[in-house]
């Protein structure tokens, strides 16, 4: 870490603040320039809190030199991590289709969309059962039912299942589960992360709506740092001033995640824009970007029949769209 | 809720969408306009999803007449609530100050601060045992013995207590709590705000770092529906483009709550700037309009001595301004 | 524009808003619903004030019904909108490759990158000889020596040129220029968007940085309304809380922007990362998604050399991401 | 400028860097870490680009230890400027009061108005005549017209007259104006910037949308370079994802502001929050974290006299306002 003094402090303060560096067991490397003085932290400093620092009047400016996280960091791990989800490989090379509906309604509309992904080239289902909703009148999922509905699924067509946990309190129920995804409002829920670092299970981990790529890569330190290194990045918009569609999905985020971190990425352009007609063009260009799989929102039912706009795709359109990924990726990628 | 037809549909879509609005229950009064059409649902619209339906393509626009907040909405529910926590209230023209050190880090620390902050003025005692962090790697906070010290802290000064409770699991911990914090990240951890709306404990809401004011009320809704009326909003800070400052504090979100809500609002100036020397003017400004209390982190602890700049005030400037925040609020509300 | 009234207002208030809006030339047409009043306004209602009526205390919500914009309108006008610029369209199926350095420097490195670019595939040279800086005292361009340069490199490759106008003073200088671009913060320069809207030449407006795309739609219309139909909407990244990246490229723009108007919309990957190694990823996503061109930037001088993660490609990268853009459109827009 | 180089960077090109910064006139002052080399910039580093050398791949992070503001700059003019505009002084404990009608629309409304504001407290008159309008199909202002009859309200009043200037080419028009504004839109209007610094008029610059304060301040330094020290800095609200309110007005702004610059800060609660009933707590909060004046918009006009949400004051709201802001400065500044 290298903290960067203000010109002409008095020399008392600036003492003052190397002994108490020095009392927290730092080594402190003093560079005196022209203009200002550097010191350079030695030791570690994961635990120096700089906003601290940075907030003292002496100070002019910090830099991290080390980043802050590491079991998720390139720099100490080169190679692509391989999550893999029975036969499924996810990052690597490998890219995974996930698919399925917002919730879980019943035995016949799982069942029958999980049998629509398949045949269209999913090759892993989701479907929502504990639902994180606004509203507390909201529907909130089949819970229990609705996981047992997604196994049976899963039983049918063999497609591994993806479903979100909420709580630290309903862990045993997602034994039987594939792939654990935490939402984007639990992304800082710490507890929660830590827990699911313990169960070595595959996580899929949502960006926050707010969050920074540095905050997003903490939070999977958080399950890597309690043993679990199966973890499966995943961008799905953010919030900004935008107009017309629900979030922003921020692609650049791609490339730059796999830069900064050696775990997959994946996207979802069905929650980041909330309208159907325009998940399949985000879809292609998160597969232009280099993006190790997608998460798409997909439905047969009837009534949806008339909404041409609503979020979900059908499966015939996802089939169309999943042949054009495939080609595309052949390009970007080689 | 009112439903804006795109002009020139066909009749049949028309129809098919009054028919599935109908399957659920809804009464659809039709408006035929000149150049439009306008539905108007009645019935229970608060399970309608209203970005299904304004997805649809032939959808203009939706528009909720009645909001979706009940409990906590001014509307049905004019008169301003009064928290009590033990003899302090807060809310309907009492104000509340609550001071203390960002963590509890011991027993001589905390009730050394505890006694200061009584002494300048502070009515509630703050003070972080269980700590949300960015990264594993940071200190956590002294949890357990945490909570026992402020308890201590309260033993030897009478300033009930209030410190941020991170998940479920802990509940009991808290027992003896007086006022539970549920910090900004965990604003949409809706499995907590559900089992806290079982406690009838006092609760200290603060606003996600990107929430909106619908998705604060709609949180503080979580809470009051499983029957825990005692919420305190609390601003601090949003997440902006900024620079300079940690976070932007959004006090226009002061007088726009009130006006949607019956609930108390107090303002953390402390956290929204992350500079001490900022906090004086910004909890002046909170007071001048209308707040119900501020949220102000105090230390006096002597290496920080140095920190001019760090977030905490020293106790003698938490005094000085304690006296300003109260002259201001008497020309304010006045 | 559809106005929604509160329930349960006084028939007074009601019949002066009416009176009002008739004032203004507006017929009213009301309709009476079980919970509340709708009015329908007839008319020219371009020129009422929306936020005056929704700020009216008896008014819950207002719509517009019709979009405020009308000669980008693909509403009224279907078919894709063709900018010819000598030989090379954009548009409508034609794929722009716009490529040049960030700033004019000497003939020598705009004729030599001119060059380059042509023979990597691009079809038009982009350079900045009147440069928009955030700092009085940085480099504000060559200027008019900048734009006889760009001419000379135009002579030597036949590629037209597009370069930014920053005033309407300079007008006179730009005579010979192919295509003007306003940048992002002269997006709402409304004066200089009128008299641009005078030369009939094709201009290549940018999004600024916290522009919705409705308020992008509205700028050009000033140009379209001025009798201009020449112009070409672009996505360059907006302002976001996002770390790393300079800016955050809202590629959702591209899908939208085509259903909502018949211009062509190009991106620049460039401006919005800031970084030379996410370009060519983001270039790709933004082909796949159906934009009608890039405007990348490309040098070609030595000291640069150095300098992996620059902004701009060498001419060696781009002719490699110029190959796999064709091939990549080919498969999205099929 | 210090910049850091990555750890175990080859010594070539290092060398080279350093030689490519010799170049540009610079000094280079060598310091090597245990972990990793800084570079210390000596001399006339405003013309470097930071961005260009943070995008290196082997630096790690660059940082300007000098600001690139000067002019503004407190550490260079510790003391308060005070603008004067005829016989009222604004900054430096001195406190205006601006307030007007958005638009100017007649001879009776504006001299009327100005006469009740005038009684109400204010002692500047704002109008606007040329407005920025985001359609082109809204209502422009009455232009020159518009100046006339501010004069014609200033000669009646005495009071000075504010207004929005939006082109180089309208400046001769705005010979007789006491102090010319430029709008948020503006803001990085640079050629516009530079001529008024040539007026050495008194000059009210609006922060833009989605500008930082270093922006901000920067475009003040426009003004500054060119010769006019007559400038006040206001903040009038930057654009977030909040709902309910227009903007999101940055009032720690002010505070900050104040340390970073010697300039006066003014507030404008208007056109932030866009709705009459929070302009008055939001006036006095700006006031409580101590502004240097007020813009407020006052009318007088019959019809909105149903509008008890618009966004403008009437006169007796404005004269209790005025009160209560004079009792509350006395508070916060002593």
């Amino acid at each position: 870490m290298i903290v960067i003094l203000k010109p002409n402090i008095a020399q008392q303060k600036q003492a003052q603040l190397i002994d108490w560096l020095k009392s927290m067991g730092l080594g402190v490397h003093i560079s005196v320039g022209e203009f200002q003085t550097v010191l350079g932290l030695i030791g570690d400093t994961t635990k120096v809190d700089i906003d601290l620092i940075s907030s003292l009047d002496i100070v002019e400016a910090v830099k991290r030199v080390t980043e802050t996280f590491k079991c998720c960091n390139r720099k100490f791990h080169p190679e692509d991590t391989v999550v893999s989800v029975g036969s499924v490989k996810i990052g690597g090379g490998n890219f995974c289709m996930i698919a399925g509906p917002c919730s879980v309604e019943s035995e016949e509309q799982i069942v029958g969309i999980a049998k629509d992904v398949k045949a269209a080239g999913a090759n892993l289902l989701r479907g929502g059962a504990f639902k994180p909703r606004t509203s507390p009148y909201d529907f909130q999922g089949l819970r229990e039912v609705g996981l047992e509905l997604l196994k049976t699924a899963r039983a049918e067509t063999g497609l591994p299942i993806v479903t979100e946990i909420m709580s630290v309190a309903d862990l045993e129920l997602f034994e039987d589960i594939d792939v654990l995804q935490v939402g984007a409002r639990n992304m800082q829920n710490f507890d929660l992360l830590k827990e699911l670092g313990h169960t070595g299970k595959p996580i899929l981990l949502k960006r926050g709506l707010a969050n920074t790529l540095k905050e997003l890569l903490m939070s999977a330190e958080y399950i890597m740092a309690s043993g679990n290194e199966n973890v499966i990045l995943c961008e799905r918009g953010i919030r900004t001033f935008g107009d017309y569609l629900r979030n922003t999905l921020d692609l650049s985020a791609v490339p730059m995640l796999h830069e900064l971190s050696h775990l997959p990425v994946i996207v979802d352009p069905s929650h980041a824009t909330g309208i159907s007609r325009i998940v399949p063009p985000m879809a292609l260009a998160a597969a232009a970007c280099g993006c190790d799989g997608l998460i798409i929102e997909v439905h047969n039912d009837p009534p949806h029949a008339l909404c041409d706009g609503a979020q979900s795709l059908r499966p015939e359109e996802y089939a169309a769209l999943a042949k054009k990924v495939s080609a595309i990726r052949e390009i970007a990628v080689c």
